[in-house]
């Protein structure tokens, strides 16, 4: 079994009740990780459930079990965009993710083998639903916020249909409420660099046959669609490293080490199958499924107020996705700010740029924290 | 030796003069492609020279002699946006493609096979100083216009550079003064995915070992950086074709489809080698190399006008370079018109969008026939 080793702050939730998936399939039981930042406050109001993108694991910020950053550093933590003074924060790693959660990197039990292309076809509302049972376990009913940034945002969405008086409070960040087919595009063509790789062998690859182009391909075709052109251009313009050798394919851009580099990184710390499934998931993903629009989807939704963010050079969640979830919230009568954010780098900004997003989630989460019921809390 | 067979419009130039690449390499002589349209008139001052992009050939519309519709069809042709009742036309096939000019694909002399990786390596100034060859064999003093669409506007560039009073007026299409890291890094990732088809060979593919894999994977690629979100979201939606079959990574989408077809469409008809060099030819681009900037680089060149059109939707040749191209031009005293059109196509723009371009480049023809100094063409 592939998993990146649980950190010291991990906790594993172990579920034996059956989980069945929305497309078919089922799991006996779900094992999932999960973190936490902050104390549940004595009513518990004030938790603020987040959801990942594709590739992160459980560890969003660094605590005192675990004093590695995470991937939202931040974002959270004490006296951070989101206070841990004030709010009580959970991730989970995602169903079908290999960072401690169950998933196709995981043994299947009846054969003591990894499940891989055996494992149920994954959804967006899998992943929402089975998280839903790591709130039920810590005791939460209605949660402060639920909030997710990528598939994290499309997971949030899934969340809400599934529990629509479950949150005061929504926070879509570099999302969208489906799935577009320039994004598929990319994503296909990503799944298809991997499972075309002869070392992919159908699933059946081995530490030592490691499907390692593919997924540098996949990685480096990623980083050119999470960012944009205009960082790129002030960042490496057209700097070189070696110009012009014989064969016309070689590396000659920093821009071109750079992917390199990124990709390398990435091909030992990411399960080639949990991947394909967590991709597939969000090609998968159209919150206004059997419904006329969005607005229809969502109708039995109650929140308080709504915070939808995007970054006006994201190519694969596009304003024009921020701009159909801030419309329909509003006209639904939530409370909703939608904040376009300048930021040159794309899709990546909510993980980088961290003064406007940082800001923007800052103000939004003290402006909420009057909605915390408790003495202790209160603004 | 591949390459596409001649159509019968295709004249052949040979030239013997030895040709040296700026790079360094040189050939003992040139073989160029082109195709001509309508009539160089008494004083020659009505001609126009076309570079293309990329991939296609010299055929860029139908003719008596070749009724079968070329590459830019509806912009070309008695009547049409650019006149040929008015006009002579020429487009020649770059230096180093494989329609009919030398290139990596055609047979070294030395050898008797083909150049293939041996073939010197290829800038856009090449093609620029090649093409000249057959505008001098045609005759042809100063043009009336020089003009060229996404590579072809990098060649017209060069081409300018190199005969800075060569033309009357430039026509810059969804093009660029020089290349930027984001359409490196697309380019770059596509020339990796071929040369890394173990079928490549180095070079040495056969027609039996063509890699396929890696020119379908970079022309999927091609496909997704030609295009934009909008018009996919339009055009195909969440149309589906088959869901959620049992492996998470086999086609759904109707954008799958369309792009597999795309690919399988191509493999054929371009040579993975010319494939390599014209790309990195573009990488290797850039207008103001040792100068300070692109006005210092063209401080010599004398235009009587210019058109420098761009897209909105365009990734690989984004908006912001078409505006250094017109600015630069208006600062020099060149009267400068920039067109940012609203066309949802991105960079293919220029080839589907024939209401938008038609309609900008026929204005612009008609308002520069003034210029042609004879009696049966005068406005």
């Amino acid at each position: 079994m592939f998993s990146i080793p649980a950190t010291p702050a991990t906790r594993i939730y172990q579920d034996e009740r059956p989980f069945r998936f929305k497309r078919g399939g089922e799991l006996p039981g779900l094992t999932l990780a999960y973190e936490t930042w902050g104390e549940l406050n004595a009513d518990r109001s004030n938790a603020v459930l987040l959801f990942t993108g594709l590739s992160p694991s459980a560890h969003a910020a660094s605590s005192a079990d675990d004093p590695e950053d995470g991937w939202w550093e931040y974002m959270i933590g004490p006296g951070s965009a989101i206070d841990t003074d004030r709010y009580f924060v959970l991730c989970v790693n995602s169903l079908g993710s290999c960072m401690g959660s169950v998933g196709p990197a995981s043994d299947n039990p009846a054969t003591g083998k990894p499940w891989r292309l055996d494992f149920p076809a994954l959804s967006i509302e899998d992943i929402a639903a089975s998280t839903q049972r790591v709130v039920e376990h810590l005791g939460i009913g209605r949660l402060c916020a639920v909030m997710g940034p990528s598939m994290g945002g499309m997971s949030a969405l899934a969340w809400l249909k599934q529990n629509p008086e479950g949150a005061r409070h929504f926070l879509s960040i570099s999302s969208a409420p489906r799935a577009e087919p320039f994004s598929i595009a990319i994503r296909s063509l990503q799944r298809e660099l991997i499972a075309s790789d002869p070392d992919f062998a159908d699933g059946q690859y081995t530490d030592e046959t490691w499907p390692r182009f593919g997924m540098r391909m996949a990685r480096k075709l990623g980083m050119i669609s999470y960012r944009s052109a205009v960082e790129w251009q002030d960042r490496f313009g057209r700097d070189q490293q070696s110009l012009y050798p014989k064969q016309p394919f070689t590396m000659n851009f920093e821009v071109e080490s750079y992917l390199e580099a990124a990709a390398e990184r990435f091909i030992g710390a990411f399960d080639p199958c949990s991947y394909l499934y967590l991709s597939q998931s969000m090609d998968g993903f159209d919150a206004s499924e059997n419904h006329a629009d969005l607005a229809g989807a969502l109708a039995d939704v109650r929140l308080d107020s709504a915070l939808v963010i995007g970054v006006d050079t994201d190519l694969l969640f596009p304003p024009r996705q921020q701009g159909e979830i801030a419309r329909t919230l509003t006209a639904m009568g939530v409370e909703t700010r939608l904040e376009m954010l300048p930021s040159p780098q794309g899709h990546d900004a909510f993980l980088v740029d961290f003064r406007n997003f940082g800001s923007v989630v800052g103000g939004y989460f003290r402006s909420i924290a009057r909605t915390i019921d408790n003495g202790e809390f209160a603004a």
